[in-house]
């Protein structure tokens, strides 16, 4: 899909969004989850809607596991989707769930997820919430030494151990990534330099230390990038661990891999990464005998699997410009508008599939703006795309690569329109 | 409130953020509602929340009172802050409510307004939300010539006028607004250019004409730009009007007026825009007898009114960097983060406030970043900002400008963390 320029000026350069074939599209009906849009849509009985594909998520974990070396464990951070369905199907094929507030770690916990390996990270923890840590039983991702006084008194009280791994705040960066989240200054972790001093804090405390965790990054499409940093990542852990008053258990390398949302970004190439980690396994083995290495993935476990469904409310046209006004928009999925995190914004892949009977078949394409019910300029899902020619009112106008940072990253009560639901298929 | 810079780099010449004098600061200790802010926050039982100013929305009404024309119809547009309690505070103050969605819609109806004095605009109504307006006796801006043949049915079937003023986009937008809402294609309005159909649609319709709605953009702190608009929108409709079916009996010039937010920016001077305004009432005596001017205004009314509160859960140093760790940020207060429609991201105006018993006179200002407690880099409320050197854990940190597009605007599910709360002093 390119966005819409002369024909004369469009030879074969401009950048096109990967194809999205997870969904089939059969007579311009997408198939969601094995479904018709279409029927399902019925079976939801509203748009707009978030729905994830079960066989996708299994999938992908599936995928993962292949490519990987399997001494490697996989985490889930619930963060990128934490509809309570997903974070319960995910927690059955991953082997732990990081959270980021106490609020996600009652759904783990709800969704059955093992407390043993439930990881909680994040700045700003309070009080309230490092006591519901200890008392779960879960590992705490320490961010700030301010942490570690709370966390001993808690464990104290309860009578439980106050299990922890240290989030580091590296001396380099995750090169290419769409969030840097380590080096220089930053609000996430404890600077690297500042760690023997909290390593011996953690000691006198009596603090149940378990490892480290390292984040450089995220939404990263260079693997080589990535690479580098699980490398750098693991020398540090391992200059670290001759500080720590135990054995390393517990190692998080972070995650950082990125799916393609726009046009000319290509999936991620698994094979060096996973050349990598067997790598980084091999020296564990003698290095850090007993840690375990984990990979933390939010949006590259879910985000290929969601597609974000709304029904077209209006067709049309301004000066020449068709319109299409869909029953939602950026109160829903403000990442597709491009008001998440964007600095320049670009079109999230979006396709129309066909209402119930109305089957069509088109090779044609119109240039479309997809645009939400708000009033303002900013609710916009697709600019100037070139879509199939046959969208009616009544019609879906759907978002794909919508299975992370979608519904929960969006201001649902923005405008006073209904909130859209989720359904995993 | 400046950046830090090394202080030789600094002169007098760094834009500073315009002064927040209608909160006192008194020792260290923000006045919100008359009240000290930590007796406030006790008030409320938890941080974050929001809190509007009950004698500053009035004050704000007042001085517009007194800076345009009595003729004048001074709306709500309650999209900027649909708290209740404000827009049934507001309801008493206005003329009327503009609404943006049946939610809306009831939420208006609920705190009281007059129906005959409240309209309801947005792109994509669902025939659902036009019968709704129908039977509630409001008027309808008309987005879209497809919004008329179900009015029409709608009026029909209730035996009720279907009130209806039309949303033209017009041929012209509005210089140095925060958002052009009119202006080339739009998928707000109907083309200035399509009016002669749609006109003779709505009078072979019997729709109850009563007018149009002008709105070329938002977020203008230029009072030339501003009167330009409402000069052109006037004449506009002067010319409209030959086409309707009836006179006008409503004329909605749109707002548009712009708050402060940025270091640099200076408040609106109204007096050119009351003089802009005189010139048009006296004119639309003669040239539109029946119609009634309004102006409508969001952000402009509420966006001062409002500020958010965050206490401080940890003060942590970086290589060198103070970050603030606030127990809220993004997720409540997304416009204030940066990410909602700025391309740069600049620092809202932010103070620290001393918690109880802490009070504290400081001259000396340090470089501080205050943070959110999400996991990621853009939960950023403040970017190395120089404020007082007196910030504390327990402290809290304040935004002001917070009126309006806060609460409602914010992915609030966002990580799990609490919501906010609002309240009305």
């Amino acid at each position: 899909m390119t966005d819409s320029v002369a024909p004369s000026l469009v030879p074969k350069l401009l950048p096109v969004h990967a194809p999205m074939a997870q969904f089939p599209m059969v007579e311009g009906e997408l198939f969601v989850g094995g479904q018709k849009l279409s029927v399902l849509a019925e079976r939801v009985g509203q748009t707009p809607f978030f729905a994830y594909d079960r066989s996708l998520l299994c999938r992908r974990v599936a995928e993962l596991r292949a490519a990987l070396p399997e001494q490697v464990k996989l985490h889930f951070a619930m963060k990128a989707n934490p509809m309570p369905a997903v974070v319960g199907l995910m927690a059955g094929l991953v082997d732990g769930i990081d959270v980021a507030s106490a609020g996600e770690l009652k759904v783990a916990l709800d969704a059955g997820a093992d407390p043993a390996e439930i990881s909680f990270a994040g700045p700003g923890k309070r009080d309230v919430e490092l006591i519901q840590a200890v008392a779960a039983g879960v590992l705490i991702n320490v961010e700030s030494s301010r942490e570690l006084p709370v966390l001993a008194a808690a464990s104290k009280r309860l009578g439980l151990p106050a299990r922890v791994a240290i989030r580091v705040n590296p001396d380099f960066e995750l090169k290419g990534s769409g969030m840097k989240m380590g080096g220089g200054p930053k609000q996430f972790g404890i600077d690297a330099e500042q760690m023997p001093e909290v390593m011996a804090e953690v000691g006198r405390l009596g603090l149940a230390f378990e490892g480290f965790h390292l984040f450089a990054g995220s939404q990263n499409l260079r693997p080589e990038s990535i690479c580098e940093a699980q490398q750098k990542s693991y020398e540090l852990a391992l200059r670290l661990a001759e500080l720590a008053p135990s054995p390393v258990k517990f190692l998080n390398l972070g995650g950082g891999f990125g799916i393609p949302y726009f046009p000319g970004e290509q999936p991620l190439d698994l094979a060096p990464i996973g050349a990598n980690l067997q790598a980084l396994v091999k020296r564990a083995a003698k290095e850090l005998p007993e840690a375990s290495l984990v990979i933390e993935l939010g949006r590259y476990l879910v985000g290929e699997a969601g597609v974000y469904v709304t029904r077209i409310v209006d067709r049309k046209v301004s000066r020449g410009q068709v319109y299409l006004v869909a029953d939602g928009g950026l109160n829903h999925h403000l990442s597709a508008s491009g008001n998440f995190g964007q600095v320049i914004r670009k079109n999230y892949p979006v396709t129309i599939s066909k209402a119930m009977g109305r089957s069509a078949q088109c090779s044609e394409t119109e240039s479309v703006s997809v645009v939400g019910p708000l009033c303002t300029p900013l609710d916009l899902l697709a600019d100037r795309m070139a879509l199939p020619a046959i969208a009616e009112v009544g019609d879906f106008a759907v978002v794909f690569q919508s299975g992370a940072y979608g519904r929960s990253a969006s201001p649902e009560g923005f405008l006073g329109h209904p909130a859209s639901v989720e359904v995993l298929v």
